[in-house]
C-alpha cells in the first residue's frame, strides 16, 4: 500500500481535509499514485497523519465525488483508471467508439449536468450559527422524540411559506415533514393503498417512475402536448391518480397553463378516489413572468397531494421534504399511519425553521434566482448561434434547457460529438419511461445549475466546434 | 388572548426558552392561565418578547411534552384542562371511576414509562463541539447528496462497532443507514417483496406489528415459552419470515438461549427464501453476565436481517438506524431499490461517525449502563417487599421490569390502584397483538429508564400503599 506522507500545515488558509485531498489528487494526476493502487483506510490514514477520521473521510469523499478514487466492496479505496474517470455513461460503448475509433479519450471539461446545483453561495456561516444557537439553547428537549408529522412550529413555517410563495392553501395539520421525497412517496403508498393505477407523462422524472414501479402500482404513460399531460389521454388511461409537475415539467420544462390545470382538476372531481400528485420540485427558479401558483392553489375539492422539497432549494444534503394532504387522506393517514415515527431529527427541523423563519431562506432564494438567471441568460444568448441547427426549448425556468437538432442528428451522436470535445450533455431519452414517440431521440439536455459563467462560455465554444 | 408579559433576563443561568417555559407553567399552575385559554402563536409571542421564533417554539414544545398545553387543529395552542393532564390513559374510564367513585383524581407523581430514557447525562457539549467542527471543516462538500446506503465511512464505523460489541459479521457494503427503524422496514418490504407471511411473538413490539400490518404481509403470532418463540409453533405457522428480539424480547424481557437460536437458524435454512428479522433494539443495556452476541453472529448461511438503532442508545431524536442485509438481499436491494436516496443528512452522519469513532459513544454507553444499572438495582431491591404478592421477571437487561400479581388482581386493577396513589404503571396487554393466552391480563410493566433514583424510591413507597 502506498505511503501517504502528506505534509500537513495546520492553521494555514486551507483546512486539513483540503490539504490531504489536494495532495492525493496531485499524486494521482502526476501518476505517482497509479490506477488500481490501494489507498490506506481512513482509519490508518488518520492514525498515520495524527488527524481525526472524519478529516480523512472528508478528503476521500471529495476524491470519490470527483471520481479520482472509487471504493470497492470488501477491499477499500482504489485509484480510478483514467478511462473510468472520463467514461461515457450511456451504456452504449460503441457510440463513443464510432466517433473516435481507437483514439485517446478526451477528458470531460464541462459537464452540463441537469441535476447539479450551485452551493457556492450558500450562507454556510449562517447555517453554522443557527446550528450552534439551536444546540446550545435547546438542551435535552431537542433530543427527545418529536411529532411524527414533524415539529408543529416547522409545519406552521412551511405552511406560511407555501401560501405566500406558491399559493398553497393548507393548515400545518395537513403537512407531513419527511426525510426526502422518496420517503414521502413510500408513506403515500400506505395512505392511498395498493390499488392505484397511476398516470405519468412521458418523458417524466425517472426516479418517481422507479419508485411507483417498486410499489404494486400499475403505471400508465399518457401523451403530452405543449400544455403537458393531455386530459383525453388521461381519460383513456383508466388511471385513478396522475403524477404531474405543472409548474415546470421534468425534463421538458413545460409549464401547464391554467386551462389544462382546471381540466385535470375536473377529471379528478368526476369520480371518488381520484387524486393528482403535484411534484413542485423546483418551482422556486422561474426567470420570466410572474411566479406561477401551484396546482394545489386552484384545487377547491381536496384532490391534490402536494409534494415539495428543500433538497433543491437549499441543498441536496438537506433531507427534508414536505407533503400536503387533502382532508380525506389526512384522516386516512391518522388512522392507518400514525405509528410511523418522524424521519427528520428535531435539531435539523429547528435549524430549518429558523433559517426560513428569520428570513435567510428568502434572501438565499432571491440570490440564487439571480445567480441561476445569469447563467440561464448567458447560455441562452450563446445558443443564438445554434438557432439554425437546433431548436431551444424549456427556457424561463428550472436549471436546464433542451436542444433538438434540426439536421437529423440523433441524441447519441450529439452526446458523442460533444464528449469528443470534452463536453458532457445528457439525452432526453434518459427520462423516457415507455415507448418513445420518436425513435431514435434527437433532444439533449444542457443543465447549467452547477456551472460557473466561465464554464458555460467555455462549454458553448466547445459545443460550437462539436456541432456547428 | 392572554398577554404573556414574561420578564426575560438574558445572560442569566437559565436560557430564554426555559424562562418562558417556567413562567407559563407557573401561570397555569396558579390558575392565572385558565384551562381552555388560548396562548399566542409562537410568531406573535416571539414578536412581542423580541426573541426568535425557535425560542418560543422550544418553550411551547416543553409545555406540550409535559402536557400543560395542547395544540388544536386550526386554532393553535390551548391550556389543558387539569383532568386532561392527569387522565387515566387506559381507554376504560370506568376502572378509575370504580376505585375512587366521584373523588378527585390524584396527579401522576411517578411515571414508570417503559419507553422513557434518561438524557440528563448526554454529553451535549461534546455533541455541540463535534457539530461545530464538522460544519466548519466540511464546507460545501457536506451539502451535496450522499451515498444512498449512507456514508461509507459511517458504515465502516458501524460495522466495526457491531462486530466488537454485538459479534455481528458484516462488511460496510451490507449496511444500509436510514432515518429510523420504520423507514428501514419500509425499505425491507421493497426488498423482500409483498408475499411474506411473518411470524411474531405475542406479546411483541407493537409498532413493528402495526408496520407489518400496513404492508400486505400476512401476520401470524407464534407461542412463546421461557426461551422465546417456539420453533414448533413457527413450523406450524407456515411463515416465510420471523421477527424476533433474541437479546431482550420486548416486552417480556426473555433472553433467547443459544439452543433456541440455532433451532431458529435451522428453520431458516430448511427452505429457500426464509429469513429471520433480528431487532436488536436495546442490547446495549445488560447488567448481569457477559454481553450476549446477536443472533446474526451465529448465522453462517445469510438468513438474518439485523436491525439496530441509535435512537435508544444515543437519543430518541437521533433518527439514525441501520440494517445489515445478507448477501442475497443486498443484491436484490441493489437491483430493485438503488434509486431510493439517503434519508439521513450527511452532516448528521458525519457527526455520528465522529461521536462513535472518537470513543465518545463507548464512554457514553458505559456511563449509561452504570446509570441504568443503578436504577435497575434500586427498583429490584425495593421490589423484594412485593415478593409474596408478585412475581418479578425481565430483570438483568433493558429499561423495565415485569410484575405479575399472585393474588388474582387484574392488570386493569393494578393500573388503577397505582394511579390512585399517583403512580403510572403499564399493562402487558398493550403489547398483545392477537388473542391473549390468559384473559384478563395480570402483568404490569415498570420502566425505570426515565426516572431519577428519588422518583424510584418514591414510586416504590406509593406502590406499597397501593398494592400491599
Amino acid at each position: 500500500m502506498y505511503d501517504l506522507t502528506v505534509e500537513l500545515r495546520p492553521g494555514r488558509e486551507k483546512c486539513l481535509y483540503e490539504q490531504i485531498y489536494e495532495y492525493i489528487r496531485q499524486e494521482i494526476r502526476e501518476g505517482k499514485l497509479r490506477p488500481g493502487e490501494r489507498l490506506p483506510s481512513t482509519r490508518s490514514l488518520a492514525e498515520y497523519l495524527q488527524i481525526s477520521r472524519s478529516t480523512a473521510s472528508l478528503a476521500y469523499d471529495q476524491l470519490l465525488a470527483e471520481g479520482y478514487i472509487a471504493s470497492q466492496p470488501y477491499r477499500g479505496y482504489y485509484v480510478c483508471r483514467m478511462e473510468e474517470l472520463y467514461r461515457l455513461d450511456t451504456g452504449e460503448e460503441s457510440v463513443a467508439g464510432e466517433v473516435e475509433p481507437g483514439g485517446a479519450r478526451v477528458p470531460c471539461v464541462v459537464d452540463f449536468s441537469p441535476t447539479a446545483t450551485d452551493m457556492s453561495r450558500f450562507p454556510f456561516s449562517v447555517w453554522r450559527k443557527i446550528n450552534k444557537n439551536i444546540l446550545s439553547q435547546g438542551g435535552g428537549s431537542l433530543f427527545v422524540q418529536g411529532d411524527a408529522q414533524g415539529e408543529y412550529s416547522l409545519r406552521e413555517t412551511i405552511s406560511r411559506y407555501l401560501h405566500s410563495s406558491r399559493g398553497v392553501n393548507c393548515t400545518p395539520q395537513q403537512i407531513i415533514v419527511g426525510a426526502g421525497n422518496d420517503y414521502l412517496l413510500l408513506l403515500l403508498e400506505k395512505i392511498l393503498g395498493r390499488h392505484v393505477r397511476i398516470a405519468m407523462e412521458n418523458p417524466t422524472y425517472k426516479r418517481a417512475y422507479q419508485i411507483f414501479g417498486s410499489f404494486a402500482y400499475e403505471i400508465t404513460t399518457v401523451d403530452m402536448d405543449e400544455s403537458g399531460m393531455t386530459v383525453s389521454g388521461l381519460r383513456q388511461s383508466d388511471a385513478t391518480a396522475a403524477y404531474v409537475m405543472p409548474s415546470h415539467q421534468y425534463p421538458t420544462g413545460v409549464l401547464m397553463p391554467i386551462g389544462r390545470r382546471l381540466e385535470l382538476l375536473k377529471w379528478a372531481n368526476e369520480a371518488p378516489g381520484r387524486y393528482l400528485i403535484e411534484d413542485d420540485y423546483d418551482s422556486e427558479f422561474r426567470y420570466k413572468g410572474k411566479p406561477i401558483p401551484s396546482l394545489q392553489a386552484s384545487d377547491t375539492q381536496g384532490r391534490v397531494i402536494y409534494i415539495g422539497t428543500f433538497s433543491k432549494s437549499i441543498a441536496p444534503a438537506i433531507r427534508v421534504s414536505y407533503m400536503v394532504l387533502p382532508q380525506d387522506l389526512l384522516e386516512r393517514y391518522r388512522q392507518q399511519c400514525y405509528f410511523y415515527s418522524a424521519t427528520v431529527s428535531r435539531i435539523d427541523q429547528k435549524v430549518l425553521e429558523e433559517f426560513i423563519g428569520e428570513g435567510y431562506f428568502e434572501r438565499y432564494l432571491n440570490k440564487m434566482r439571480k445567480c441561476y438567471k445569469e447563467k440561464h441568460d448567458l447560455l441562452l444568448e450563446g445558443l443564438a448561434d445554434f438557432e439554425a441547427d437546433f431548436r431551444v426549448t424549456g427556457e424561463n425556468a428550472g436549471l436546464h434547457l433542451l436542444l433538438t437538432g434540426r439536421r437529423g442528428q440523433t441524441e447519441d451522436e450529439l452526446i458523442a460529438t460533444a464528449l469528443a470535445q470534452g463536453v458532457r450533455v445528457y439525452g432526453l431519452s434518459d427520462s423516457l419511461v415507455g415507448k418513445a414517440e420518436e425513435q431514435p431521440g434527437r433532444t439533449v439536455l444542457l443543465g447549467y445549475g452547477g456551472l460557473g459563467l466561465e464554464d458555460i462560455k467555455n462549454g458553448l465554444a466547445l459545443l460550437r466546434q462539436a456541432w456547428l
